[in-house]
């Protein structure tokens, strides 16, 4: 029971909605975003399994209930009436979810969930899958362009120790799993979700030791038919001659020097002597591992001067995703069902136009060439007549744009509860981590640049968007 | 059980000193950090209750033990022997753990908290260390910035729809409240924690109804006897005179209009326009709440150009300590006891001499002259010798300092926890919110600045800093 999870206005709005006999007035809302994160082409989609397990959960526990039952406001009066707890102790999740599956790349102002369902149920789950799928979404999407920088080498998830919280460090190695991680180092990810775990050796076993080599010599010896050897505890050059040494007496034992791992200094200037110092011992097989303070525009540097590193610890700024350290997915109502049972279509106005939301029961139809992706084009299905071609206006108003049906499209909101029920079945997390790398194949190399991206095509179908700016106009006339 | 909740390396590693008869060897850790949060003077140390949390939860379920019965490495054989598992799975905690009490500031360099025990558990020990405490400490400092900031004005944290699932949202709220915030938005920390909860109402519940003045006088009409009005749903200033409509006849029920909430647009000049029109509709009282993406800076912003606003309302950067998202916190060994019974001191080398550790069992010695704090010192239980003034170099090697005993001083570790027993009883988190409030008083101003703060003084026991530099070069002879 989790329905505490959420934000204390939601509960006071529910109440009031209760109260107005709004309560089971059916309503749709929807999560988007206005921009990807760290200036890129690009969004991963990411969270939905949790928000999953979040719905199967929903409800209020009368431990919950007797909480609130005793909060009281401003005044000194009771917050909440009893009879308003009692519905809410008896409150279930019935609601429809559609959204886009874990992995898919999505883009700003696109829907990216949507729920349609009792008003009270969809604004007490704002708080949560704005939660969920913003923080997952995120990770997602740097650990994929970290994985992108990386290009062909691993990219291992060492950010339990920055991360918020050991809860906060699973769901970072979940969705950087899913965004291409090859590992994580969390050992309770990996048990809970079936991910990869790794690791290699901490300063503090080369400093248990007498000396570096005595430390490298008995890790060799603990470990099985291979090793890794991080050498830097005291200096990194030494060390890697060290490794060296220890390698050589190992292999006498049948042990390999699988990989080094430099944690410290200038990764590409000692990556490329260590190079030359292991292939001048015969130790070619024997890879290096780069890791400290690494995200996608250090690998790209490292790799830019040719260093020679072959896989990547990646942490700290990973799972805080460093510089952009939140998606700004927000949530808004877009229409309410009125007595006569027809849509009365909402939106949410703003200064800055760019912000104001989109009415309707949104979908996004996604045109392809072959595999490629070309554009997504959002529609409201109570205004949208299906025709020959696919008229729409550029997100930005600039023009129009007129799609032709003979491209292939797809509908990226996938039902996944009907009335509470769930008609969609999760695929694992393998699956779905090949998913999102198929997908990103499918955008072109330009929309995954790191710096200055391309930006990829969206899209407002035209009715949506004459109804739109005749909305606005009503409103702002309010 | 959280054991399993830690890095992969920190169990191999494990399974080495279990294997070389290392396991049960008395060791000394102790976690430090190197940088004050966003270039601040100072750091808010928090996490220490959830930290005992994990403490008194430490061990394996027999689950836990046949994940990691299953793993294999990259050999494909089993990575751990099942004699060690059973070992893992009989693990209690027995460590003797002293640490700086939370809601203290605290400075670079200096141990802010030490474990002592069997070095498996030490190591084990490290991940959710710096898990836990990294991240509260993180938050409780960005939270003390922006609540420096706002100076008497109340922050209210309503930032879980951007933490890092319901979890990290949980404990950002607890660090939050204790790094000085007033209220949280979440219901769940509130229950849990015992924190006051806050929350006005959504752009949603006005989108709801045919007309903002609709709207609000329903909003008004359910709440108690004062209400707040989100103001900014179609057009700030309009809203502002349709609140100001519903506050006059509501007035008549009894109801008075609390507060107005800004949350988009330029706050500086929308807050003083609003301030016009409430002053001349006599509603002197109503004050103003102001949010949308603030932070210590743009607080500070607001203030200097005269704004009105009279309470804020702080979520994404807080709660994502945006702009610096992570403590750069590390655990090292100190001193691990030799067959003898006394202790080996251990330190770590680095490239850059400031990232060198410290040996020792370490304390920190806080001066102060009156009730504002002068300088802390780092001293070595096994090397300092308590004369009549103490002697210590600053951090940086550039100059000695000499204090003079007749200064008052405490000892910043406390004991928490002797051989795995608690020696220490919990405050509750209000005390420790106020104590983190008397003690930021007891810090000169020119450290709180938000900008290019005041250096306070830390500096390294005499003795300390000559048996680390003999054994910096004794290490580099290696």
């Amino acid at each position: 029971m989790n329905g505490i999870c959420t934000d204390l206005y939601q509960l006071t709005m529910a109440q009031g909605y209760w109260k107005n006999g709004l309560a089971d007035r059916e309503a749709v809302f929807y999560h988007t975003f206005r921009k990807n994160p760290h200036d890129g082409g690009f969004t991963v989609f990411c969270g939905l399994s949790s928000l999953i397990d979040f719905f199967d959960d929903f409800g209020f526990s009368k431990e919950d209930i007797e909480y609130l039952a005793d909060l009281e406001g401003g005044d000194g009066k009771k917050i909440f009436d009893r009879d308003f707890l009692k519905y809410l102790l008896e409150l279930r999740f019935t609601c429809d979810i559609d959204s886009v599956v874990e992995g898919t790349p999505v883009f700003p102002f696109t829907p990216i969930l949507r729920i349609r369902g009792p008003l009270i149920q969809c604004q007490i789950l704002e708080t949560p899958v704005l939660n969920i799928l913003n923080h997952q979404t995120l990770i997602a999407t740097k650990a994929s362009r970290i994985c992108l920088a990386a290009g062909s080498q691993d990219v291992l998830e060492f950010g339990f120790r920055r991360a918020h919280g050991p809860d906060g460090a699973l769901s970072c190695s979940r969705a950087a799993y899913i965004g291409g991680c090859s590992a994580t180092s969390n050992v309770n990810a990996g048990k809970k979700y079936g991910i990869p775990v790794s690791g290699t050796m901490a300063h503090s076993w080369v400093m248990m030791f007498g000396s570096e080599i005595e430390a490298f010599e008995s890790y060799a010896e603990i470990s099985g038919d291979s090793y890794v050897l991080l050498v830097d505890t005291y200096d990194t050059i030494n060390g890697v001659r060290n490794a060296v040494h220890v390698a050589r007496k190992m292999a006498f034992k049948g042990k390999e020097l699988k990989a080094i791992r430099l944690d410290s200094g200038d990764i590409a200037s000692l990556s490329i002597e260590s190079r030359k110092i292991l292939d001048h011992a015969g130790l070619k097989k024997t890879k290096i591992i780069a890791s400290n303070d690494l995200d996608e525009y250090v690998i790209n540097d490292i790799k830019k001067a040719g260093a020679p590193v072959d896989a990547w610890g990646v942490g700290t700024k990973l799972v805080t995703s460093s510089g952009h350290s939140a998606l700004d997915g927000v949530y808004k109502l877009s229409a309410i069902c009125k007595e006569s049972g027809s849509f009365d279509l909402k939106m949410k106005l703003s200064n800055q136009p760019f912000k104001n939301s989109l009415p309707g029961i949104l979908q996004t139809r996604r045109f392809f060439s072959g595999a490629g992706y070309l554009a997504d084009i959002v529609y409201d299905d109570t205004t949208f007549v299906d025709s020959k071609n696919m008229a729409a206006f550029f997100f930005d108003g600039s023009g129009m744009l007129d799609i032709d049906k003979a491209y292939g499209s797809d509908e990226l909101l996938k039902n996944i509860y009907s009335r509470g029920q769930r008609t969609y079945s999760l695929p694992g997390i393998n699956y779905t981590r090949k998913y999102a790398r198929d997908e990103l194949e499918r955008l072109s190399a330009g929309i995954k640049n790191i710096y200055d991206p391309e930006i990829y095509t969206i899209g407002i179908e035209k009715n949506l968007m004459f109804f739109r700016n005749s909305l606005a106009a009503s409103l702002k006339n309010l």
